[in-house]
């Protein structure tokens, strides 16, 4: 039975190998439609593919995911758009975006706040040593004398914070699915990480605010730090308190009415709604569908809900992944092209600190027996904040082109180093009871 | 009780009141994105409690989708992007085909082929009737001397062979929603419709591509027209019947893998693959995804794919709907504006012969009882089909602004029209049984 799967790879090739239809005449439709349908049914069918196999080789699924990306993406296949004038690159960003977002909604559905506010206190601890070490670490090593001074195009200064704030933030996306993925999602140390990366990310985001005005050369006030620190904790804050007292009434409301599917889309909706606005008063997207999902999960529609939006979250969340694996240069990689050597060796320095400075903070908890490698591991990933990170200072200026790659490169091997690590660290260890 | 969903109403006035939120400068994440996760909930709250005023007012809840995008739009709150230079113009639309895709996809899967193919030859009669009679009306009426010289800016034949065109195609999918909401879609006189409306798509593809041609002022012959006709008959039987002898084998193989939501992910990737060859080899979209329907209908995991199917198409299909009402202008219906009067006047007489000529189609087969008026209502809504051929009329400058907008208010019409009428003449004739 099992060759017979090897079928599958056989038809993805079948179905890559018609890209040759796309030198067709444009016929009467849009041709960049169906160049759209084509693109996002590779991504699902390849990252599904790829997913699988991996999952067999013992891996987690979402690693397959990456490497499919990385595979279809600009430096290798070319078949995920990523070029900035390609019409289909901002909608596939899109569809990335709603898929980060459903992912953190469905982890929100699944949270149960009274244990995370009884993991509260780890979740801050090991925050605030896997923002300070990573950080402190990073803007050191730019300071350092092996540092080609050719690097930095704004001050050397300046340069070093953001090469510091951009090693800060975990991607709870790729965690949250790897934990998933090992089906240790209710264990303690899920929580501590989850918990640590949504602390991180506000940390994050206040940085990345200092940072980007940073990189305009305008002076930023520890007012401006503070607000901004407030604002993102305010809006989570606010939001679950609202959302506890009028989302049981508004969804038992919603679960009368008749029309088909009025619950799932009342839910993705009201998604969508609390990423925006969280976005808009300064926080994240992704911390506001999170705090979506943890406020759903005290209504009676609870259960509907989360079975109905997992096969929204099947089309969607694949593209994240696969996107994130799209913007990595494989070129970068080529050990023939002495040009890469500089490259590699900053983007090497950047990703030993990127896990070590995370790797501590599993520590960072004196308080209780948990598995400390396992959450150390499990802030790795940096992801989407990272890549935002680098893109706002490649755009701003302050960033080479060089420094850029070797930013992305940090990021991609932090995310893949990650999931094979936990999953080694939690049958090494074992995971502690939650609590 | 029933007084407190108009909460629910209330609830969407605080939303929209929540628009000046907008006005915040812009924060740290991409502002586009946050304006499009807006679009998208208002889009779907507004349209699901639309929806669910007509449905308890005993009205298909599809009309509630279109008014509610109708209100929405941009000749009225603005909120649904429809002006080309907007950047989610495209992306809504984008969501929109996605959406109608779905619909098609799922009508496919509940096709019974052996079912269709008892109607085939009644389907056709329909389908033919229902096409050349409001041609031959609309061509007529165009050269008749009612209509005044300064409308055409192409020749006058080439207008009326146009506007004969646009006035030919049912949309299968408001067709198909209505019979669905009406719970009728099993009966007879549903088969006859479905069937006949995809019949004249394929007539009102072929159409199109002469059209554009002529369009461009080239000669067309009598070969091109045979050739882009057999394409697209070609297409559906080729696709269907090499899906029938695989799929089952591949959706086997696929259901034997282990990643979370592979089937739901390799069917919806199905559909839009096809569809985008369907595209590719000339004739359209939609008819791609209803073939891809029939050919799953045929695997072993139908039930497993249709069941999950349907929360992604709640999410995407009311898009749809709702984007094809914003496209009206609801200005064009001032009745103190006489610059409108010829605008309604032309509108009114298309709609008239719209009306008249698909309701005629309903007789159009002799040889079994069955409710020829609801067959014949049943046609009358144009939509997606109707929409595209204006769009690109205007932009070859076939059709003046003015015509474009007599051609809107002749869809929107018909399609508002035919819902209702719908219902009421299943209730006074009742439907016959399936063949």
């Amino acid at each position: 039975m099992k060759p017979r799967w090897v079928l599958l790879p056989a038809a993805l090739l079948v179905l890559l190998g018609v890209e040759p239809l796309w030198a067709l005449p444009a016929s009467t439709g849009n041709p960049e439609v169906a160049r759209f349908l084509f693109v996002l049914a590779i991504m699902l069918l390849a990252g599904k593919l790829s997913g699988e196999m991996f999952e067999r080789l013992g891996q987690p699924a979402v690693v397959g995911e990456l490497i499919a990306g990385v595979i279809l993406g600009g430096s290798m296949l070319g078949i995920i758009p990523v070029a900035p004038d390609d019409s289909l690159t901002e909608i596939i960003k899109l569809f990335a975006e709603i898929g980060v977002l459903i992912l953190l909604f469905e982890i929100g559905l699944e949270t149960d706040l009274k244990q995370m506010f009884r993991v509260g206190r780890g979740a801050s601890s090991v925050a605030l040593v896997g923002v300070t070490l990573p950080f402190a670490l990073g803007a050191l090593f730019w300071l350092s004398p092996f540092v080609p001074p050719e690097m930095n195009v704004a001050s050397r200064f300046t340069t070093a914070i953001y090469i510091g704030a951009t090693l800060t933030a975990t991607s709870v996306g790729i965690t949250a699915r790897v934990l998933t993925d090992l089906r240790v999602m209710s264990s303690l140390e899920a929580k501590l990480i989850i918990g640590a990366a949504v602390i991180d990310d506000v940390i994050g985001l206040v940085l990345l605010g200092i940072v980007a005005t940073l990189a305009t050369g305008a002076a930023v006030s520890m007012l401006d730090v503070g607000w901004a620190f407030l604002l993102s904790v305010g809006f989570l804050v606010v939001a679950i308190a609202v959302g506890f007292a009028a989302a049981p009434r508004l969804f038992g409301l919603i679960d009368r009415m008749r029309v088909r599917g009025v619950l799932l889309v009342a839910a993705f909706a009201f998604a969508l709604l609390i990423a925006a606005f969280a976005d808009r008063v300064g926080s994240a997207m992704i911390i506001g569908a999170f705090a979506g999902g943890i406020i759903l999960s005290r209504t009676n529609q609870f259960d509907t809900i989360e079975s109905q939006i997992k096969p929204v979250a099947d089309v969607f969340t694949p593209i994240f992944f696969l996107s994130i694996g799209a913007q990595f240069d494989v070129g970068l990689l080529n050990p023939f092209n002495p040009d890469n050597y500089q490259v590699l060796a900053i983007g090497g320095a950047l990703f030993v600190i990127a896990v070590v400075g995370k790797l501590a903070a599993g520590w960072a908890v004196p308080w209780r027996k948990y598995n400390r490698p396992a959450v150390g591991i499990g802030m790795i990933p940096r992801g989407e904040v990272g890549l935002i990170f680098a893109n706002i200072g490649l755009t701003a200026g302050v960033l080479t082109e060089d420094l850029f790659g070797a930013i992305i490169l940090m990021v991609i091997g932090t995310t893949l180093l990650a999931p094979p690590l936990l999953k080694w660290s939690f049958n090494r260890w074992k995971a502690a009871d939650p609590p």
